[in-house]
């Protein structure tokens, strides 16, 4: 770390914070400079306590770090792509590009079945569908629970598709994870730990979104709490960060996908349904994706988005999928991966 | 709601939407205007579904929410302010303003002691202290767990104080609770419906932070989650939203206790040490605060912040919180209220 | 308009509403809901005051609207994409994807010289380059005035290639506008409605660039003081938004590209070197940008990067353009678009 | 500056930055640490170019800034607060709390007159009143020009009270300054560099709010560009910022108070009206504003807010705004100063 002592301070007040510095487990070096003093502070900034507390003394101006703070999550101590195994199906580094598509939420037993077999036809290997839905309001429809599990069971077995659902409780992990081939993490619990790590422990790959307003170092961190439980499959799935925009519902960062690629190993997975929030704009932005390498996507499909009961604003229907996936088909071919 | 068509639409496809609104519930007013033609849907808002899901059809532009989402929380059904009882202590409306105080996380018996010791010989009467921390990264300090709930409640047996406490983990509720007066919904936790519909059944008084990009209007619905399981005794406390400064951690809201106080009916805290992240600017803002005429405070204090185990820079010592508590009494009386 | 009125309110006072409306200019219907009521304000929106300052009555709980601000610039009244012509060349519709290059800031002839031979031979047609440069901070290069102009204009004799240049002043507009084929309005002036108006009455095009914060609503209607000022050659130019990320010095909204080509027949042009401030990052966004059919590209490209005048960090050098360039066009003709 | 290298970089590699830090004018210093080395870059980073451009090289992972980039607005070399004359009023340091209110636009000579009394006899001593108005779309009343200026001057002469109003265009900055005690640079023009430093030239005091999106560390870079253009007066006005919030227009940044107060030596005004939106909000953060030793107050307030030509939503009433001034007088009367 950077330990930035004020202007003009006297020398003895440097070696008070050179002290405190050593006392903190790091080795000083302090550099004097044109205007101020700066302390090199050399150490293990992960082993160590962090420095930003010595800006609680009024010696000191800023603290300023300069390692990373993950490790297991980063390409440095493993640089080959992880590639993620759901089912037999590989995800990640030159595999497939990888499509999952379903309803926001499970409703029926024949609108899950009618919507597995249309993305199976148009594409998709994964399908997706919330049984426990997170609802900024009390008053909406919450999820059909272990029911709509079930349905997606049935559907696996109907189409041969993986599962992929979420979990919003620590008491569900166990019974999502009997039902689920992938458990999702979603925005709203993205820096939920104990559920995170619950889920890390039953062994199946998670799809870990990025909170509504969190940094990509912030959420590399909370999928270090995946890979530090023992658990190394993780997809990191953009889905929308919340800025001042209100043409759409959130913005999709598509540069994160560029972050990433440079950052960590693990495979990203774009959402641009809840990236947006409109049907409208879900094909083009799909494309984008391809385009930057993602390695899939997380779409929302329904039979009848105007009837759907959640966020049908932003589900398209099975023509539009079925377009969709064919229009993907040069972009993906673009970045030289098998579609 | 208001059903937004697009300009210039035919009378035949007009008609097509003013059915389906009909058909999910609503009793469909269309008015033809200069451009464009709108619905008017009179109906529950939050009985019914959303017809926001329209904006999937070509026909419609957007949807318009007209009534408020929560009922509740709002002053409307419930003029009166809520005033609270945590341990005999009366907190909300007209009553004194509440400092809460101590340290970010508890660390060892002769930290807690002494500065529970501290905050409340400056004039808090309750005691926060962190025994289970989110943090960041895996690798930080997580709190000493059960551990410091023992330490807590010892000091709450020696000191008098009651004592606030944030749970993470919905196995931990029943335990949280069985030490702390007033259990903690921390920011990263505030759409974790799971673990607020847990605390919320334990009766308990709950403190409900604001999430870091949380609209007011969610947060209200957050805490419409916790009334709806009947449980009326909430705090909610603003702690700083996200935003693109950086000479600031967080940005501190203030304007958010003048609209609380006019959407709802429940005790607004104010935490200065999260919202700027700075103890340098906590005295002022807290002074801010009692100038809006919030319920009450809650303010990190730690014996030495340079060698706290978390988040140092924004905890103030003894000495500084003594002088807070000081210099805020002529705000406190100059909005009429008993310090 | 629809003014929304608070619940329960007596119907003298829906009256006396509903009186001030029809003042106000608008044809008022007033419609009794489950909760409240609401007034349809039928009146042109852009013609007659806007009935939000009826919020300023106790009676009046919100006020929405319903129509469109901008009309010049919209797609109702203008199917047709816009295709402006550039001394000679066609950009916007179905025209060749346009490359414009060049660097940050005008340093040198041979500077200029040299990377304008070199982005023509990558594949670039318009020059770009800084003559007058706006500084956060009034101790950093100002660009090199009317002799950066007059290099741009030797380049563009001895290449061919067109240029484009920002114009910061209005003072400065003709004599930017003598040298400059594309006058460029940046972010930080991007409703600096003065400049933008005299910049359009130059009759050049402009590439009118997205402010840091602002909404596309906003952006539209800053274009439509260059259409309504009689200029109909209006690129649209996104260049990253302001968010809370740290690790690219703003978030390119790549959605804006799909967003603007419903809203709008104005061509859609992408910088993705301010969008993310990392030249590490341009080539992928580029290749997003050309999958999301934007009409061109604006990139910085230096000899020497880490020896720039200013932005060194999100320049490429001459190999990278080149790369870039090749590499873009699989996606240029996914999209169905000549290069 | 410090140099961040990548991890496990070879000597040779470290030695290549090290040469082009010297070469770039700064003495380095490179430290071998736990990890990777840092080269501490020592050098004024206000004359010497930025090193941020080495970022732009392979070996470098990162560049920090350690110093303040600005001087002239620092406490730094000036720990004096700077009180401003306005026409025989001093404002800032210790001086009275100084009100400046008036209408959003000048719209009659009656409007004027009527609020200039009523102000006046309230307790204002600065009249406001906008001339020329920056409005997001060309159909927006865009103010009466040098008629409105004229009504200013002759409120002045009838009511004894300094008329600060907003200057929009480099080529009015004359005609402006010819009729105004302050000039107003408004949120939109913030880092529009032409203007303000036009604005300076004339000596007048500036009022410079601050942008939408702006950093406390680039408000204060342009004040600084005001201060080395040779004018000392600069009011920084806060006035709200752009977040994700929807039940206010912009989120009033109040701790930009404290922070400004210890960064700078220049006085502090806050904009209630443009930082919240909302007449209700305005009287609530204007006590906050006194609490935190503000300089003064910037209100608008109208005969009629629901018939205001421009922002009737967020002005408030001479009956509201007399109560307003009143209410004032604890907070301001708590932090020691005169009212």
């Amino acid at each position: 770390m950077i330990v930035v002592l004020r202007p003009n301070l006297p020398a003895e007040e440097v070696d008070k914070v050179v002290a405190e510095v050593a006392k903190m487990g790091y080795q000083p070096h302090p550099i004097r400079g044109a205007i101020q003093t700066v302390i090199a502070a050399i150490g293990d900034e992960r082993v160590n306590p962090s420095l930003e507390t010595l800006t609680a003394w009024p010696q000191v101006e800023t603290v300023l770090r300069v390692q990373k703070r993950y490790k297991l999550v980063s390409k440095e101590g493993h640089p080959q792509p992880t590639v993620i195994n759901v089912n037999g199906q590989q995800i990640g580094g030159g595999q497939p590009f990888c499509i999952m598509g379903g309803p926001c939420s499970v409703e029926s037993e024949e609108q899950i079945m009618t919507t597995a077999r249309a993305v199976k036809a148009a594409g998709a290997t994964i399908l997706r569908g919330g049984a426990f839905k997170p609802r900024t309001s009390p008053y909406e429809f919450q999820g059909l629970g272990e029911t709509g599990l079930k349905l997606l069971a049935a559907a696996r077995k109907e189409f041969g598709l993986a599962v992929i659902t979420e979990v919003l409780a620590e008491k569900d992990v166990e019974l999502v994870a009997s039902y689920a081939d992938i458990l999702q993490i979603g925005a709203r619990n993205a820096q939920n730990f104990a559920l995170i790590t619950a889920a890390a422990k039953t062994g199946k790959p998670i799809l870990l979104k990025r909170g509504m307003s969190m940094r990509v170092e912030e959420w590399l961190l909370a999928a270090e709490y995946i890979l530090s439980n023992g658990n190394p499959n993780v997809f990191l799935c953009e889905r929308g960060i919340r800025t001042f925009e209100t043409y759409t519902r959130n913005t999709l960062d598509l540069s994160a996908v560029a972050i990433l690629k440079q950052e960590t190993h693990l495979p990203v997975i774009i959402d641009p349904s809840q990236g947006c929030g409109r049907a409208d704009l879900v094909i083009e932005l799909c494309k984008a994706a391809a385009a930057l390498n993602a390695d899939g996507l997380l779409v929302e499909v329904h039979p009848n988005p105007a009837e759907a009961w959640s966020d049908g604003q932003q589900q398209v229907d099975f023509k539009a999928f079925a377009q969709l996936c064919r229009s993907l088909k040069p972009f993906i071919a673009a970045v030289g991966r098998p579609s």
